[in-house]
């Protein structure tokens, strides 16, 4: 069988059943970061995530954007456990056609990606590669009890998104199908895409204030991130509201679409869905308040494992399915 | 200007003219691996370094050889620095081609690599990509004091070498060249190339003896390694002994080769180079012949900057060349 048929995830399945495990690991195989025990307090939390010219890049898209979404897509995950990322190691492949230009734009990206997180390149490897490469691991250090998991959250929890859904989905389509629409909606859609930010600030206040029971970044999708929490809590989910951007429900309306889609189904969106205990919404809130940011609570943890979502007219099944590599 | 004119070398330098130097790096940029202070006493070490299908897997490698490989080249590095590794990220590109036993053989030379050398594989990422790429990251812990520089060689020092070399360099041209040779000599040779080791029992060993002065590995060539020092440590090298594996010598006989030339200018050979305080050579040698290890002597660091080798017929230069990516 080949990897076009088995997807992502299936892979990454085969992979981690051929190894043996690190005894005592502090966060399982699949959640957002990988992380080791330094001492009995101290994890040091490692993050690995490559971006691939070939399906990675959308047209349009710098070097130098590029080479920062390549950060910025790992910073991503750290954010939804909490951590703040120290260091950036970088392996670089670079395609026969790149230009001198080209490197220097890379270098600035990915020194801009890394500085706005308060995080420094330290150190990498570069060789010739058929596809642009930019691979980028990060090395950061949190309490053991603050890095918030996966798989913990509990039935009743309210779930909660730092930000609205569908612009990322919507500016994809810009670019990929050359979808045209007035420059005013056009140009925070793309800049979704080319400029992406991670919630770090969000991220590691919630988790500093002890506040959250579980967390994932959206980079797969909403929906997709509703099934994970879901797979690794042996929870459900009745969502009955989806924050979308008003921009992408501007471009859903301008070409029919349904803006529910592209607000579930989207990717490469790096909001954090979290999941906090009822009794502690009002320090969450307070948290967010002091970070002038915000936080939208989209529904509830459910005991049933089915995730739902709960319109005024409809009762709608949200489906496991999202960004996959080698499938989409 | 192209990447192929610039090299790997100059790119580098290009991309951390770019970046901003994070305070108090305990590590420079351009030593064999990357480190961050995480306290008064301790460094989190770090390492990054990419296998590329296209230009670092030799015909004949099976996907298990080169997924082993990819993690053996990172783990060399951290020898060289005397820093065991606990923990492999790896991010792993695939070409559309590959098959469901390809990823099981990946995923079981990715185990052994990181278990020959202590480490687990704590995590990672996959995608598409032309080539198959195996990036892999490396993390571990020393004390501040027992990592071994490339920049602290002392004139008069000793120089040795952890083995002996030309066996990947004759490897590499049977299997890139089809060059014949009764399968006694081939076998060694070819083995060199398909399951490279890192002398990390040496490299630890002679770190926590606290007896060398610096440290580098000889994965772009013995002589590639000599110059990297020199620069680094400001000092230069009066060689007098290259040690030759017998079987590197035989296969230059039947090729009417000359050995030198496979032992200095090879590359992917991960032996380490080290330097040492006479006063200390007693206690390295009993730390090796505990270790029931070899250490060959080749030379002395000198003050004047050039790299010669003294035969007992003529003095020759040691030319700055080895592999480079790009360039190679």
């Amino acid at each position: 069988m080949k990897v076009t048929e088995l997807g992502e995830r299936r892979i990454i399945e085969i992979i981690k059943s051929r190894l043996e495990t690190m005894p005592g690991m502090p966060v399982p195989f699949g959640d957002d970061v990988s992380a080791v025990q330094y001492n009995r307090n101290t994890l040091a939390v490692l993050k690995t995530d490559m971006l691939v010219g070939k399906t990675d890049i959308p047209p349009g898209m710098s070097m130098r954007q590029a080479a920062r979404k390549a950060v910025v897509m790992n910073v991503s995950d750290f954010a939804a456990k909490g951590v703040s990322p120290i260091a950036v190691m970088v392996a670089l492949g670079l395609p026969r056609s790149c230009t001198e230009e080209d490197v220097e734009q890379i270098g600035l990206g990915l020194n801009e990606g890394a500085r706005e997180y308060g995080a420094h390149v330290v150190g990498g490897d570069t060789g010739e590669a058929s596809d642009l490469i930019i691979s980028c691991s990060l090395l950061g250090f949190c309490n053991k009890m603050t890095l918030v998991k996966r798989s913990t959250a509990k039935p009743d929890d309210i779930v909660a998104v730092t930000g609205e859904f569908g612009k990322t989905a919507a500016g994809l389509q810009i670019l990929l199908e050359q979808k045209a629409v007035p420059k005013k909606v056009e140009k925070p859609l793309v800049d979704a895409v080319y400029v992406p930010r991670a919630r770090l600030k969000e991220g590691t206040a919630l988790a500093k204030a002890g506040v959250l029971t579980a967390s994932v970044d959206s980079s797969d999708g909403l929906a997709w991130s509703l099934h994970e929490l879901s797979v690794a809590s042996s929870v459900g989910f009745r969502i009955d509201n989806v924050p979308l951007a008003s921009e992408a429900v501007e471009f859903a309306r301008v070409f029919g679409l349904d803006p529910l889609e592209l607000g579930l189904y989207g990717g490469e969106e790096y909001e954090l869905v979290v999941t906090v205990n009822p009794d502690c919404w009002g320090k969450v809130e307070s948290v967010i308040k002091n970070l002038e940011s915000q936080l939208f609570r989209i529904g509830t943890v459910t005991k049933e494992k089915k995730i739902e979502l709960r319109t005024e007219k409809e009762t709608l099944t949200i489906e496991p399915r999202g960004w996959e590599h080698f499938k989409s």
